[in-house]
């Protein structure tokens, strides 16, 4: 697949030149090819023989699940840090460029993340009014004072006061998805989809504090942070409690600015739209070229996710103070099924499967929405005549951290663990259904590095992956099935989670 | 073991009727011994026989240390409180009435006493204050004028106005480390060992907040609290940073009577000499009777352990504000090394061996003293003219933490898990330097419930465990090895953790 990748950019630079000798053009291309071939394959023998390339990590098979959950939920060594294992996301799910680092920069990195983000989420809106400024008019003059008269133009002018400050902020907030994920890829996760755990909770954190509580108590995070640390631990819910319902319009009108046409835009999908005829236009040669500028890409978890969650905690929220706002939430998710469903369906090519790793977070994040519900309820209640029930309320917030405690006791481990009595039955069924079964040849190549994927593999991989994925099709859909990824097989929807491991071996 | 004490007994008993006819009493026990022990035998053969009788709990054993850490780490069923593995307590350690309850009344147990706990710290001084009230001189002839003539006498007048209230605080005070230990009883863990921690971790909250808090900001528990929640978060690390300086003398004395006096108290075991002389008294016959009257018991862990870490918590925090504090801690702890120091070698009778499980708490709490110190050392600086760079001293903390955090990644899953490489070493020496070795005979008894403890068996038991015992022995010792535990054997500390699991099977 390489290889092919660069005929097609050859091609374009050499035709460019020697246009008109045909067939010369071809061979020279067909020897070029060649001569790349051989340089890919001096590289790759290069980094195999380097001692310097080794990871202190590896991927390792096991001949039967139960080994392989045997392996991935014990201890290995006396040293916790040393020999490391836990399920191995999916080939295409891998990360590969966190595997091999050390526990002590695990932690350094962890630490530097988590303050990095409380400084982002609550000063973010510093440099930005600072950008705002320099944006103003005054900021422009008093800068660049040549551009005076252009500025003076009555439309530049009603441009640049009406538009720029927010364009800054929303530059911002557009970059923000982007940011959180260079911070969990510093963080040092292994695997795409908890790249993107991480990023979606860090997002609805920000969406929180910068958008729900932002709005409600007009002003920037840290002016919050300020009058909060300020105030008492007793007046915080009223504070909050007595601004809810004033805001109810507000909220009504982002539910059908922001949700409903967020909604619009993600089924009319805008951005590739205009990808794809600038690609068009640009840079297609051939139907591969244009296969692959169709590409949607894969369904945003990141970003999708967390802003469904913050209808979800509006509605929780108003759902006893002003049930009016509850008709737009229930359009919006109504909507949001329609048009999510459709897309995940017939449109994005999903990258990965997790095997639902995301749903206790979703869980978390509707208990979270449960207690900022209950402990707004509560502020408001005690500045009305129920004062002297009031703190009986506090009854409510304790039931439902005690529920989700509850709940991950009984149902995390699902997400995390893979029970032993489960893969000894499907190691029996399989032995007893199938005893010649041999996933060896498909083992082999899907965990190497992307680098040494020979273009020549790929066909191969394809058969079983698709005999597996016939297998798995639930639902009809019109989407084409993915041929470009790194390893497109779904044998690990097949037999969730899959049966490799990373072992990891890093410094002390 | 059973019948021998019934012999006991019985012997006084008949003795008192029959003292002549010496032949006779001594037959007529033979026969009243045979009689009782088929009774006894009877008894168990109904009790193996009830269905209703039978828990959902089994101690299994392995052959081998890799199966016991295999199934002690991994999860066996898809549903997660169906089957429950977790490292069985050692024979002596098990708490035999909590072996069967369900995870969802566990999980409503946790709540009920979660919820408990919370009001009797904050509250326990409203009861006792009624006590107080009901205890003075007006009280008490408001409720039972008749006592009128006895109490207007001076010397018991002084008396109930100088020692009542303070014995009705000192009562609960004493009484408050079993009423926690029945609150994790009540809980449902497993071993006497984990109820000694948790009741330790209780113990340590409330002594934090009652002493430590009590003594610095003068109230009782609920008052501070309505404060703490008048108050903002900004003023609540001043309000104990002030407070501290001008409390040092308090404490100082406190470390005298309570600390020094303590320790010295210690080392008399005033308690168990009282109750000595009293059963030699009263109760002791023979020579078994008086070396179990004799027997100290062993070392509270709940309630030392949270004591010492008190001093630990006022040296922190007294260390950069009032060093003058320091010598009296550091003589406390010179004091209790050498005292506890010989109470262990010498003195106790350790029921369990835990395996060091009691570290992890000690750590956290000696973290918890830190982070403490340095919130108050921060109010305090945010008053003085340091006040500008004291909220650099928030880096303090948030580094505390991760540290905390640091090590808790790199250290605790030596408390918690049973590495396989450790595993398969000693199985795999084991099986190289003894290898007829059978353990067999010995877990056969080890864990049956001690209502089915033959006394014939003892004595074949002992002769295993002891010879395990002298292979552990470290430090020369002067106390006698212990006769009268229900399993007295010392093997899991010699194979530390134990090889059997306790396999647990409650209702979903």
């Amino acid at each position: 697949m390489t290889g092919i990748h660069y005929s097609g950019l050859l091609r374009k630079l050499v035709s460019l030149g020697f246009g008109e000798k045909k067939v010369d053009v071809i061979d020279h291309h067909t020897s070029e090819i060649e001569k790349l071939s051989e340089e890919i394959e001096e590289e790759r023998e290069r980094v195999l023989k380097d001692p310097k390339s080794i990871m202190p990590a590896a991927f390792v098979s096991f001949k039967t699940r139960w080994g392989a959950a045997v392996c991935a939920q014990t201890q290995q060594s006396r040293n916790p840090t040393l020999w490391l294992t836990e399920w191995a996301p999916e080939p295409r799910d891998v990360y590969w460029e966190n595997l091999a680092i050390p526990y002590m920069s695990l932690s350094v990195r962890r630490l530097i993340i988590g303050v990095a983000f409380f400084f982002l989420t609550i000063f973010f809106m510093i440099p930005i009014a600072s950008v705002q400024a320099l944006a103003s008019i005054e900021g422009i003059e008093k800068r660049a004072p040549f551009l005076k008269p252009v500025i003076e133009i009555k439309f530049i002018k009603s441009v640049i006061q009406g538009f720029l400050p927010g364009i800054a902020l929303k530059l911002f907030l557009i970059f923000l998805p982007t940011i959180l994920m260079i911070m969990s890829k510093f963080e040092g996760f292994l695997s795409i989809s908890s790249l993107e755990r991480r990023s979606a909770t860090r997002y609805y954190i920000f969406l929180i504090i910068n958008v729900f509580f932002g709005s409600i108590l007009t002003g920037a995070a840290f002016e919050q942070l300020n009058s909060f640390i300020k105030q008492s631990a007793n007046e915080i819910p009223k504070t909050i409690g007595v601004a809810v319902p004033l805001k109810a319009t507000f909220f009504i009108t982002y539910i059908m600015v922001d949700g409903w046409a967020g909604i619009a835009g993600e089924v009319l999908m805008l951005k590739p739209l205009i990808l794809y005829h600038l690609k068009n236009i640009f840079l297609v040669k051939t139907e591969k070229d244009r296969e692959e500028a169709m590409d949607p890409g894969s369904l945003g978890f990141n970003t999708g996710e967390p802003r469904i969650q913050l209808y979800f905690l509006l509605g929780l929220v108003y759902a006893t103070v002003t049930p009016f706002l509850l008709p737009f939430i229930i359009i919006f998710f109504a909507f949001a099924y329609v048009v999510f469903r459709h897309q995940i369906i017939n449109v994005y090519n999903q990258e990965y499967e997790s095997g639902a790793a995301f749903w206790p977070d979703v869980h978390g994040r509707v208990i979270t929405a449960l207690v900022i519900s209950q402990l707004a309820l509560l502020g408001l209640m005690s500045t009305k005549e129920a004062a002297q029930s009031a703190p009986f309320l506090i009854a409510l917030p304790v039931l439902t951290i005690w529920f989700h405690r509850f709940c991950q006791g009984r149902h995390k481990s699902a997400f995390v663990k893979y029970p032993l009595q489960e893969a000894m039955m499907k190691d029996t069924l399989e032995r007893a259904r199938d005893p010649n079964f041999n996933l060896k040849p498909y083992l082999q190549d899907a965990y190497i590095h992307p680098v040494f994927k020979g273009g020549d593999d790929d066909d191969e991989d394809d058969d079983l992956s698709k005999k597996l994925e016939t297998d798995s099709v639930l639902v009809p859909t019109k989407r084409q099935s993915r041929k470009n990824t790194p390893a497109p097989s779904r044998i690990s929807k097949a037999s969730s989670p899959s049966l490799s491991e990373v072992v990891k071996d890093g410094d002390p």
